[in-house]
């Protein structure tokens, strides 16, 4: 299998209210991963559009966590943190009092390695 | 890897207003599935209670889809159906029109293979 990161971040995103001629939040959200040196893919929609920003960390043998409500402004370290616990992990639990608050109250779903 | 089914089905799920003295929601579900030959794990929690009942179709190489809204009296048919449908793709990416309406209107997420 080959080596995939971790994050995989929507880019069509749009969060409600939003400005449609406005860049894509989702966009903006990997661009400020990017600035931050965060590796991770690109995707268009997950299908999540009603809980933008939306991001999944998965892995081989790892939990997958689809997690919503990001905000590309207020977020972006929030997310960065998460990779990191997310990546120190064997298996994707990040335990609940060490992540961000924000991931903790928007976690769309969680779905067990299919190896298990 | 280990072959795994490629449904999933949440037993913990109940749905809002249901007897929480009554059988579990998405055991029922899971029950009515095994009546009917569908081959599917168990698992406890999804972390997407709020669209009860939820199940999530997956695979190696294929897309993820996390599917909710799912009620155990009314849609096993629908399940199986799904379930037919897409373990008959090479992707998981059931042509729109080919899923059953319950499925259309309540993909909480999908999901790309990670080997892409």
């Amino acid at each position: 299998m080959a080596k995939k990161n971790a994050l995989t971040v929507c880019v069509t995103c749009r969060r409600a209210g939003t400005d449609p001629q406005a860049p894509r939040d989702g966009a903006r959200l990997s661009d400020a991963l990017a600035v931050r040196g965060v590796p991770h893919d690109r995707q268009e929609c997950f299908s999540a559009c009603e809980r933008s920003c939306v991001v999944v960390f998965r892995g081989p043998g790892r939990w997958t966590y689809v997690q919503g409500g990001l905000d590309p402004d207020l977020h972006p370290d929030d997310v960065a943190e998460m990779a990191r616990a997310y990546a120190a992990t064997p298996d994707g639990i990040v335990p609940w009092r060490s992540r961000p608050e924000v991931i903790r109250k928007n976690t769309i779903a969680r779905i067990p390695p299919i190896e298990v």
